[in-house]
Parts: structure tokens; C-alpha cells; sequence
């Protein structure tokens, strides 16, 4: 299978690395929409090219892993892609899930490609987990801790106040609240009851710490429903302490069964995560496997991880899977 | 859809319990090889009927779950009901597997049917995420534990002992040996390094219980090669406090990624369940709506929980699950 990658940055990275672990994956190229000469690849010998070429290399792609911010750039640059290549995205931004799948999958399906948006490990993994949980235990409620990681968003959020000159951001699940949720009681927790915030923040010498803490304790919808509290560091210190981008979390569901509904059941799906992108990464290249598949077997249009059935992620044939994995 | 049970013990009556919290399923009616008078479902009006005149019945059933022993039962029962029917069972003798496989999927393709062997949470649940871990961390290792919980082939052997009137078996995973796998340090662990047994026996008056300790402990395949404990206690006490079925377990996969291996993941599934037949037969009730949903897509033959796309196994419409699960 021939993939490419459209976006160099640490997601493009991490799909660069997993592709290297897959020996049943070629990468063919990187595209980018800066100046192709400027980026310096890991694997020295892969080609670099300007995005404007791609249309070029519609028939040396299998698969293009499309790598974008979810705001602006992949609602664009996924339904456009999709006229001329297959493709998968990691477009996370949950709200807005049906408004790209449309978009998306009325070129997938104009163009006869196929296509899988929202892949990754939330939306991706952990809402497989949520799936099938919930198609299990149908009387039952489930919860999504995240962390501990680094939050790009809120470590951006940061790095914008007056004064900051970097900042990382982890968000941190609370104990109790997993014990509670782990207990089958089901309570009722808020996104701010269930994790608190860490920020650790070089500042400019001389800035007022005061001001960048409460900025920053009191930023609306990032920090101030959430318990924060602020690290201020040498830039010396980040770097050496702060450098790696690990995540994780836990998706848990918890439910009855019985005539009298006596029985508890938890399950739970928890991610330990040294690097966000190289895992993110590892989970598109074996999506990108399955979309090739199902295109080879003429299937078009738009797909989500929901729609996949698990042994098209696999190099191994059906009679392997069944007698070594089932 | 319309569902029915061929078999009515433990498992059986889990999927009775879990048709009723499912308002998409209707479970017309109970098969048994015993005298149907002599069945007493906890549903009143379910009816029960004898597999003798399971044929008469063939429109009236979108999906038969099959519930028998996988030894004898299954390997039978499977292939000749999935002449008729779409079916589906929970036949977990692992090794076995590709040679059911190959028996059902004759019976189901000749007749046009859909069949689902191998069901339920290991395997099942467990092949799952065994699958889906394997294919995002190719360099890796996967673990499996059971446990804390009842093996009924394990207390079904101590049973059998001379001077045993009745025991419970459980399977509990060793502390550190799980902790040793969560560390990502690849340890390789036998079975019975992974799991001790403790056992709950009640012997008969003036029994010599230091025998039935010595056979139980020194029973080949069964307790030779684990950490065994045993426990005499009454009657009294087996009834009050080992009445229930108790199961679950953890697969863990631990991968590397990065250019130099230098990222660890830790991908943990845990199951917690107070019914094992229970949690069992909820699982299998959601299969059977995915497979009754392909059936109608014109799908036939024989499938595993690797074949079936998450989607199929939800009530809710692809519309609903992207905008509310993804």
C-alpha cells in the first residue's frame, strides 16, 4: 500500500515513524504547503513536495493522510483531496463532525474515492470504546477522563497572555472522580470536576506573575471552571522537563444487568501515551490500511472509525486473525 | 428483531435478562432439549418449545443464539441450526476455532444464511482489542489476565473429587505480574505466572481433606503449574457468599514508537463484571442485531467479531452516532 502525507508537522512525524513499522506500507512522498526544500524529513531519501504539485501523483497514492488543524485547514483541504485521492483525517472537532462528514463525503462519492475522517484516539479510539460499551450495557452511562497530557490547545491558550514566553498545559483526571465513576455510582460530574489543569510558564523577566496567573485562572471556557494551578520555570527547565508531548486517558463505562438490575459491570479502556502524535500517527497508518482495502473491494464515499470492520486494519488474513487472535 | 434462545441455562437466561433492556429486540420464545413443561424461564409468557420443532419456526426468527458447550454442544448444534437460521454462538475452545469456522460457514453459505461464532468477551471483547491493539502498536506485546473470577471448568473439576460435595473455583491475576506489564518491560510470563487459583471447597463429614487438597493442587493442566489455595468452608458459606459468577480480566498491549523506539504506549482494556453469563448475554445480543442488520444488507456465511463494522452493532442511525459517539 502506497500512502502519503499532506502536512509535515508532529502528526506528519509520528505517521512518517509508524509507517517505517509497517512493512506492508510504502510512503511515497511528503506534500507541503511550504517552500519543499525547507523541510527537512526524518528519513533522509523521502521526497518532499509542494502541494500544488499533488494532482501530479494521483496515481502513485493509495492512501493521502491528510494533517491539518480541525479550525480552518482540514475543512477545506479534505473535501477537495478527496475529488482526486483517497484519504483520511483526524478532524477533531466533535461539534462540527456532520457539517465535514457531508462536505466530505459527497466528494468522496462524486469522485469514486473513499474516504475516513476523524480517525486517532479521540474521536477515533475512544469512541469506538464508547460504542461498543454503550451497545453492551444499554442501561449504563459512560465518561471520557483525559490526561495526564500535554493540551496543545490550552498550552497555545497560555503561550497568547502579555508576558509568557512558553508555556505547556497538562490536563490531569482527578482520583476520587475516577474511584467514583470506577464504583458503578454513577454520579454526575462536570468536564471541570473530572480533571484539573497544570501550567507550567516561562515569563518574561520582569513580567508581573500576579497578572499571568490570574490571566490565566480566569481565561473563560479554557481555565476558569477547572481547579489550575501555575508553575512558573526557566525556559531551561521546559525544555529539559517539558519537551515530550505524552497523553492518555480513559474511557469508562459502568452498567446494569438482571431482571432486577443487580448486577455491576465496568468497562474501561484506558490509554497510556509517551508521545501523542507517533500514537495518533500509528493509529492512521492502520486505518489507512483498512480504507485501502475497502476501496479495493469498490466501497466509496465517507467512513468514520464506526464503520470499519476490525480486520480490514490488519496485515494478516482472516484465517490468521481467527486462529491466532480470536 | 425478532431473536430466540436454543438452550436455557446460565447463558440463557443472560439473554433473556439482556432482550428485555434492549427495546429494538423481541425474544419470541425459549428452545430446549429438555421437556419444555419442565423450563420455567423468569419471563411468564415466554414461550418454550421443544428443538425437535425448532424447523416450524424458521420465519418467525431473525437470529437464534445457540447456548452449549463448546466440547460437545456447539460443534454439533451450530452448523446444522445455520441451515436454517442466522445463528450465532459463544464457542470458545480457541484451538478448535478454524475448524468450526470452516463447518459453519459451509452450512450458512449453502443456505444463505449469516452466522457469528465466538462471541461474548473472550473470545470476543478480548479478540477485539487484542486485534485492534496489535495493528496501532505492531512492536509490541500483548498480555492477557483473567480474572478475578469464577472458572466454571475449574470448579466443575475440583467437583469431581472424591469427598468434594460442591467448590467455586477462582482465577486471580497476579498484582505484580500486571504491574510488571503495565511498565512496558515486555516480561515473558507463563499462564501460571500470570494467575494464582483459589479454591472454595465443601467436603463431605470426615472427608480426608489433606487428599482433596493434594489433588486438587497436583491436577495436571488445571492446578499443577499455578499457586493454588484452598479453602474448606460449609455449605452455609459457599451458598451465601460464592453464589454469584463473578468474571472479567485485562488485556494489555505495550508498544514503542518513534524513530529510535525511544515512545512507550500502555493500551489497557478491563473488564469488571458481577455476572459473567449476564455480561455474556448482552454482548450476544448485540452481535445478533449487527448480524441481522447484515443479513439484510445480503451478507451470508460465517463471521467472527473481526468482520462486523462497530456501526452495526448499535440501534442508533449512522446520522446519530457521528453527531453524539464520535
Amino acid at each position: 500500500m502506497k500512502i502519503a502525507i499532506c502536512g509535515y508537522g508532529n502528526l506528519g512525524r509520528g505517521i512518517e515513524s509508524a509507517a517505517r513499522q509497517n512493512p506492508d506500507v510504502e510512503l511515497i512522498g511528503v506534500f507541503t504547503r511550504r517552500a519543499p526544500e525547507s523541510v527537512k524529513t526524518f528519513t533522509p531519501e523521502l521526497p518532499v513536495y509542494s502541494v500544488s504539485d499533488i494532482e501530479k501523483y494521483r496515481d502513485d497514492i493509495d492512501v493521502l493522510i491528510i494533517c491539518g488543524g480541525s479550525a480552518t485547514d482540514l475543512p477545506k483541504m479534505t473535501p477537495v483531496l478527496a475529488k482526486s485521492f483517497n484519504v483520511l483525517d483526524s478532524f477533531d472537532t466533535h461539534a462540527n463532525i456532520p457539517q465535514h462528514f457531508a462536505a466530505v463525503d459527497a466528494a468522496a462519492n462524486e469522485s469514486g474515492h473513499i474516504a475516513l475522517i476523524s480517525a486517532g484516539w479521540d474521536p477515533g479510539m475512544f469512541s469506538l470504546n464508547r460504542l461498543y460499551a454503550s451497545c453492551i450495557l444499554p442501561d449504563g452511562k459512560d465518561y471520557t477522563f483525559w490526561g495526564k497530557g500535554i493540551s496543545q490547545g490550552h498550552s497555545d491558550a497560555v503561550r497568547r497572555i502579555e508576558g509568557v514566553l512558553d508555556a505547556r498545559q497538562y490536563t490531569v483526571p482527578v482520583p476520587a472522580a475516577l474511584e467514583a465513576v470506577r464504583s458503578g455510582s454513577n454520579p454526575e460530574l462536570t468536564t471541570g470536576e473530572k480533571h484539573t489543569r497544570e501550567c507550567y510558564v516561562v515569563a518574561e523577566e520582569g513580567a508581573d506573575l500576579e497578572r499571568i496567573e490570574r490571566e490565566i485562572k480566569t481565561m473563560p471556557n479554557y481555565f476558569d471552571e477547572y481547579e489550575t494551578t501555575v508553575h512558573f520555570i526557566s525556559m531551561e527547565e521546559l525544555k529539559r522537563d517539558h519537551s515530550e508531548l505524552p497523553h492518555g486517558g480513559f474511557v469508562i463505562r459502568t452498567g446494569k444487568t438482571g431482571f432486577d438490575g443487580g448486577h455491576k459491570h465496568v468497562i474501561e479502556y484506558k490509554l497510556t501515551l509517551d508521545s501523542n502524535p507517533e500514537f495518533t500517527g500509528s493509529v492512521l497508518v492502520a486505518f489507512a490500511r483498512a480504507i485501502d482495502k475497502m476501496h479495493k473491494r469498490g466501497v466509496n464515499g465517507c467512513k468514520t472509525v464506526f464503520d470499519i470492520a476490525p480486520a480490514d486494519l490488519s496485515p494478516l488474513s482472516p484465517e490468521e486473525l481467527r486462529a491466532h487472535m480470536l
